[in-house]
């Protein structure tokens, strides 16, 4: 098995040409926290490329529908994937143009605790796309897209398994969405506080939170003489 | 400052006459997947109060939005504040008898690493909630609510802070949404595999992933008098 590179996620061919922020419309300004907003394309780019799971949101029957599911960043676009047999993929397949939908990453970097119940937030990044996400038939893109995917939460692991053979292509529907319409927030930093509450006996600051891996559980019929690959080691 | 007890969740009074599990509906039954769907109310609380930031969606001009936000639970009762000039929670207040929203929580519990592509998923539990948002003017309830929120993420803090003053409280709005249509869905265990592909030479397992905690971080303002909070130190 050939060591495999880190895949990347496409940027070198894709941002030659792109600005470096996104164009805000009038869904992407937010009524408020204008301060927290952000359109920064890489800024964009690394809050998406640290998640693998996002929040799909759809509307089914006039109501909201919202479910985690993976997802992997090419370049520009998204993609999501699922079963054919999923509502929400049938129904990106069947909507013309698509189905409209929101996906949104989140990561939470700390529980931010001030002397006041009022002032207690949390250290954050997001980003919120907008768009109309639709089936993809191209197999190359296919392909691309459903390597990205894995790739998204285990760098270079797409290279080091077996690829989909066609009847597990036939089973698996591909959604694309587009970074066209979007934005991140962000929110770092201690607690903001009102200046009479400095001197009130509470404890305030910050507790930082992030992901934790534990040791990768090898299966119990893995072969002893396969080793831990690279990029778990790292991880 | 005395010590203070975590608040709990009000199980005690409010599941007395609750069944074992919720109900399903046309969309709570999932499409797929069936095996992994819940009702159970022990397991969806769980799951709700491991969490402190939820992924709220709700309908905007016709389109899905996806936000993050901060939710406390009470009983069956799910909370979820804001500033009274934030677009969903003015509209939740003007809309009559609500703001139709889907509210889901979601943990990563591990990344699973199947010898193919497809059989690769993720281990995780997510509580899906369809209901209507509705805006709470009870002095008394909203107060519960916002100490909810507020020791959601951190038990027992609410009772370590200064509350909101009639200012604060002016400023913020409260929407709740009951805990009558939800479904939970739960993965567990190691990766599918085609028996064909035991052989092949990739590694599999489950990579775990549990949140992880760094030390506080006090404010530099913080009288170093103040002791860090036990329900800190426990965490």
């Amino acid at each position: 098995m050939p060591e495999t590179a880190p895949p990347g996620n496409g940027d070198q061919e894709t941002d030659q040409d792109a600005t470096a922020s996104y164009p805000t419309t009038a869904r992407t300004l937010p009524a408020r926290g204008r301060a927290r907003a952000s359109y920064d394309r890489e800024l964009v780019h690394s809050v998406l490329d640290e998640a693998y799971v996002c929040h799909l949101g759809f509307v089914r029957d006039g109501a909201p529908v919202v479910l985690p599911t993976l997802f992997g960043r090419v370049g520009e676009r998204l993609y999501v994937h699922g079963s054919t047999g999923s509502r929400p993929l049938r129904e990106a397949g069947t909507a013309d143009p698509g189905l409209p939908v929101c996906l949104t990453v989140t990561h939470v970097d700390g529980l931010v605790l001030a002397r006041s119940a009022f002032h207690h937030s949390v250290n954050y990044r997001s980003v919120v796309v907008h768009g109309t996400a639709v089936t993809v038939t191209d197999p190359e893109e296919r392909s691309l897209a459903l390597d990205a995917i894995v790739d998204q939460a285990v760098p270079g692991r797409s290279r080091d398994s077996r690829p989909a053979d066609a009847k597990e292509l036939a089973a698996t529907a591909v959604v694309r969405l587009d970074l066209d319409e979007l934005s991140a927030k962000v929110r770092t930093g201690g607690p903001n506080e009102e200046p009479e509450d400095l001197s009130l006996p509470y404890w305030a600051g910050v507790v930082p939170l992030a992901r934790g891996y534990g040791a990768p559980v090898a299966s119990d019929d893995l072969d002893p003489a396969v080793p831990l690959p690279h990029y778990l080691a790292s991880l």
